[in-house]
């Protein structure tokens, strides 16, 4: 069984109201891996620069992660972003970004990234995310995506959600994309096209799951102390597939999908606890557990007493 | 055992993307008492004028609420408030607010409203706030307060916060009381003062408990159609506190509490499926009790099983 990842790995330069971290490892496909290397061996296809370091291809192989599809171009600079944070770190402003040699990413999967169960495809072009689904038969399929396709390739983005098993988005973004005020209404109108599982981030909020009739929203794992959320989302990704991946045969069992849910928001919390992938790196299992049996017991109430006599 | 309100009772109009209406009965005191007279015997304090119609009197006694508390003032107009809600209902403008009679609001609590073993101190002044508390010994106190109060009257504010057993304000107003950009951390510094239980309104997102070292949340319950959110959160505080005065000596528990959670959030989503008070009124215990029954399924996983061996 293996896990395949297509799509960003950067430099980022973060300031946020509790420090600064510049050019440090980062990208949806790195924070992904970072977490789904849990549960799976991961195959990571991306594109960096000749400026890209040695120490962070290792970072990368984390937990015997494949980066044979990790194509260094010569003389190219990889994809950078520099973002600041507002006091409360539900606002961010991107200060620069410079795509470098992600401006020309075509993925094309080895055959090992190509054999691979599942398949997550981070935010990139719609056109492109088609494209890697050509190359390969996946058991089961996620994609990201964000507002610049919803707004410049709103029909290629349709096309390709027609195409996957589970849509991650925030919740901005499912209400842009349908143009539906309402969170399960705009969950359903997506459910109609042929995926099975729609997750809705919300940030701070944690993340609701909408599949058939049912519904599911876990809270964000409660942390007195939130130091860096860039990455979040996709390590919630990795945490939610690599469950997935590990349970493939029981994909379809709202038990295992929550139970993924509850991964990935514990996964998540691990990376907003410190700058990019610092936190992820020496990150142990048990502590993964632990705050999983935390979630369940922050978000459950036991059944009231029958017997409650209400008035009419 | 009875419940004591003390709070607004209004004239609203409001409009939605989903229609209008003008002077309809509104109020905190008035969705409070509507969602705490399925548990308990209410009594409203309030103060309306001469506008105020008997048949809206009719609809606050709803259930058995007492009205003895509410001062008609003569010659004097009904606070009157009119806004309108943005597409996703997450954003309001005011169009207009009248204080009329609320602005010599001086709450006298009758014997039968001072002998109440619970008290909801809606959102007022937090110096009146206070002289509602010294007029009565109640065993359980909860208070709801605004921005304004936050921003003019602080000082005041936070005395009668130590004052209280429980502080329900919406998690932007956690944060501007206390400074603390985080939740859990600004809850903290409130229940350091004195209560020993706080409560986070996160609108469409549900609400979080912090009580001692526990942290519960829960979402709102998920509903494809929303057509006035206005009075929910008073609507949620009563069957809060509606539960937590039907099981007072077990005020202390964490389970019970979280079941009031629960009462609170079914109650809320009634009061947002119809404009002002309309679907509070008719409503039945039978469909209360299923709405609780469902969240409780939204929101729980199963442990996953103990054998996930996880790379290290």
């Amino acid at each position: 069984m293996s896990i395949t990842v297509v799509g960003s790995i950067a430099y980022d330069s973060v300031k946020t109201p509790f420090g600064s971290r510049e050019r440090m490892l980062g990208g949806a496909a790195t924070h992904f891996a970072l977490a789904a290397s849990f549960f799976d061996r991961v195959h990571v296809v991306g594109q960096v620069g000749e400026d890209f370091a040695e120490r962070d291809l290792a970072v990368l192989a984390t937990r015997g992660t494949d980066i044979t599809d990790v194509r260094r171009v010569p003389g190219g600079e990889t994809f950078f972003w520099a973002g600041e944070y507002g006091w409360d770190l539900n606002t961010r402003e991107t200060l620069e970004t410079r795509l470098g040699v992600f401006a020309d990413f075509r993925p094309e999967l080895s055959p090992a990234a190509r054999a691979s169960e599942v398949l997550f495809l981070a935010n990139i072009q719609p056109s492109l995310q088609r494209e890697v689904l050509e190359q390969c038969a996946p058991k089961f399929v996620a994609l990201d995506s964000m507002n610049l396709w919803i707004e410049t390739a709103h029909e290629e983005l349709v096309e390709v959600i027609s195409k996957v098993d589970c849509v991650i988005l925030n919740d901005a973004e499912l209400r842009e994309l349908t143009r539906r005020p309402n969170l399960i209404a705009a969950a359903r109108e997506l459910l109609a096209l042929g995926p099975t599982m729609v997750v809705a981030k919300q940030g701070e909020y944690g993340a609701a799951l909408i599949a058939g009739e049912s519904f599911f929203s876990l809270p964000a794992y409660p942390l007195e102390q939130v130091i860096d959320p860039t990455g979040a989302g996709d390590t919630f990704a990795g945490g939610l597939l690599g469950y997935l991946a590990r349970h493939l045969s029981r994909v379809g069992e709202e038990a295992i999908r929550r139970q993924a849910m509850a991964y990935g928001t514990a996964l998540a919390s691990f990376n907003v606890e410190g700058f990019g992938t610092e936190r992820m790196v020496g990150l142990t299992p048990g502590e993964i557990h632990r705050r999983v049996d935390t979630l369940r017991r922050a978000s459950s109430f036991d059944a009231p007493a029958l017997d409650l006599t209400l008035a009419s």
